[in-house]
């Protein structure tokens, strides 16, 4: 597990005299672990607890520091260690409510049997009453198949479900839709395809969801031809618009023209060959790509991009590098060019840390942990069911992402992931396309 | 659409003087019409407007009603005629939520990435523990074809999703159990029992629900075959149970011993062959069943149920005597015979009316108003999910027919569906019989 993955909450006791913290801090601070909120449990006359939150790289980088902790002695002491984390898991994160609570048999017979027939009858005689009288258009299928989970890879759809979960409550949350996790015990696309689309009459719309490469690029092409509704999958598609926001940014800092730029692309995977495809489509011209994999260059190649024989080429040739690889350290600091933007969004360790890239001469630089999918998603969504859209389109992408750039403060990178605006313009942006395109 | 099943509500402005009110009930109820609760909206110092229930037969049976009140005249009009059951339904009754706020960086942090990638990771190295950092094993899927919604028939999935999303609003407010509606564009057995094993994964249990005959039964049968999770028809066992709980408070009332009595059923479709197979598991030594249809009569008698000829016949030899055909009427008074005990479960409109049935001679008579799957299924499922059983079986529904027997008032042939206790003491004795199983 990398750095900072490993989140445990510390209870420490220390006299109640002034510098005792300071001493956890920087003992802390010492072992490279990094420090979250802090709060004071109890003050007492003699001794006060605090829960420190507090990410490290593994158990024994969490064992070392406590030891650190224990070892400064004069008191200060570790209580206990807790795991807030699996504690916000518990029980799982979503549960599918009622709207309308039941209070009388009046209610019962409102919600259920036998006025609900009516209502069933009301939508068999026109169907698109189901819009108003279903929560169908406002519900999306979270589907994996587990076999590209975050960064762990195939750990299977159970393993899995605790992110599915996590874009359920960030889509209820952000954006007011119901997310319904489907986990697939099959990868096969023949397989996946039907039964996606056996089950699709009851979701407004598909997000999948760490489907592993390359089966998920024929899943989604063919879930996207024989659906009626929009389908993404958003370790492509969402992690490209995000990508071209931060890159947008980015360059209107460095004051580089994106569309006329030369852009690079090390690591062709799905999310690769996704920004690479995302850049064509927003008007970049050279669009250079390379990975190891011969088969994901030809990829490239058939999607109209540049072929790059080595990622030494790329860094040497492109104004704007993205790397995706997964490669903790990939790009070494005598690579960079003097004014070169880097975007090294491998999670959770980069391809080189920001800090090192601009002392090694980039004009800008950044890593994944601000470039998150968390960005693009529920407003790209909330915005294609609100229009009705019966697909997601390049367009509408592209205008999520300048949405997003819109959304950005002075000298941030991208926007706050929490601020609800981003959100609700990436939404209105998406809608106004497609708006626009059936008005045409 | 029968009697009962169109729910309007009227708004209707009388003058501020007594007997007025009493003018208006008198006109609905000389027309058949039902009224349930009677809110006053607004006590003018001329005249007073009130919002008056109504459950009448049709559209043309309503527009009977309005005219007849507004012919009342003296200052008596109706002002407006609402629908609060399509109110009820605007924007779907479910919605999945999050169960915890993100409020900061940090909560995102931790049910999000990176956090949860540890989640993620211990459930992959002890999958046991996805029953406690998911929700999967509080979650069941609802899933239908749409051939059977109601009494309405084949009228697709869509169409059937008010009563899919009613479940879940069930699930949710009398058992916790978070219900997610699965709509199925195919009615293939092959296709559906692929598709729900494709997706089974994400689910505690799978209720099966308003799935046509005969097709409801193979793939039931091959589904709980092939699944480590239980499953249910509705339709069939859920029915059974509370119609194996009506009979034997009503034997009771009689003072009739239900092991010991000959038992009819009229009509063999899903309902009536699960209520007669629920009967024989109960320990009904004679359980005779008749149809129109040959096959499921062949099949009454592959369960080992005794075939009758005709409906006269089980009417003049059976002590209790239950009808699930669907057809309004079709017991005469003149069949029943002094002492019977007459269940006519038809809904809308029932075989018999129990006061045409209690006074052609019948010892006890209910139609299925109140005999409603609501009593049985959500305690079912909550008991089985709650001691991880991995299918349900006829001693669990047999127990939860008992729970509900044991939770019904004095006088009353079922409990209030809105009774907690039910919900409660049907989970608790189908959990029991459970762990008595699993202790063996």
């Amino acid at each position: 597990m990398g750095h900072g993955q490993f989140l445990r909450n510390l209870i420490i006791e220390t006299p109640s005299k002034p510098g005792n913290l300071g001493k956890v801090t920087m003992a802390i601070g010492q072992l490279n672990g990094d420090i979250g909120d802090i709060q004071t449990i109890k003050v007492g006359t003699l001794s006060t607890i605090r829960e420190i939150a507090l990410q490290c790289n593994d158990k024994a980088h969490l064992e070392e520091i406590v030891e650190a902790i224990d070892n400064l002695k004069g008191g200060i002491k570790v209580h206990t260690v807790t795991d807030d984390v699996l504690q916000a898991h518990e029980g799982g994160k979503i549960h599918m409510k009622a709207t309308h609570e039941i209070r009388s048999l009046a209610d019962l017979r409102r919600v259920y049997t036998p006025g609900v027939a009516n209502v069933c009858k009301t939508i068999q005689e026109d169907p698109e009453q189901a819009n108003y009288f279903t929560g169908i258009s406002n519900t999306v299928a979270i589907v994996t198949d587990g076999t590209a989970i975050l960064g762990l890879g195939d750990i299977g759809p159970v393993a899995g479900m605790p992110v599915m979960e996590g874009k359920a409550v960030l889509f209820d949350q952000f954006v007011g839709i119901s997310g319904v996790p489907i986990l697939l015990d099959t990868s096969d696309p023949d397989q996946v395809v039907e039964t996606v689309k056996h089950i699709h009459k009851g979701f407004g719309a598909i997000l999948l969801e760490d489907i592993g490469s390359p089966h998920c690029f024929e899943i989604e092409e063919r879930l996207k031809k024989e659906l009626p509704i929009p389908v993404m999958h958003d370790d492509q598609h969402g992690t490209a618009v995000v990508a071209l926001a931060a890159a947008l940014t980015a360059s209107q800092h460095v004051g580089v023209d994106l569309a006329n730029a030369s852009v690079g692309q090390i690591g062709l995977g799905a999310a690769g060959l996704a920004i690479s495809r995302m850049f064509m489509a927003y008007g970049v011209k050279e669009m250079k790509g390379t990975d190891l994999n011969p088969k994901a260059k030809a990829m490239l190649a058939g999607f109209g991009g540049t072929v790059a024989d080595s990622m030494e080429e790329i860094m040497e040739t492109c104004d704007l590098v993205i790397a995706t690889t997964g490669v903790a350290n990939l790009i070494k600091p005598e690579m960079i060019r003097k004014g070169q933007i880097i975007l090294a969004l491998s999670n959770p360790n980069a391809e080189i840390a920001p800090d090192e890239a601009l002392e090694a001469g980039a004009a800008y630089a950044a890593d994944g942990r601000l470039v998150n999918n968390v960005l693009g998603f529920p407003g790209i969504f909330r915005g294609a069911l609100n229009a009705n859209a019966k697909a997601i389109t390049y367009p509408m992408l592209i205008a999520a992402a300048l949405a997003i750039v819109d959304s950005t403060k002075r000298d941030d990178l991208v926007p706050h992931p929490l601020d609800p605006n981003v959100h609700i313009n990436v939404a209105l942006a998406v809608e106004r396309v497609v708006y626009e395109e059936q008005a045409k």
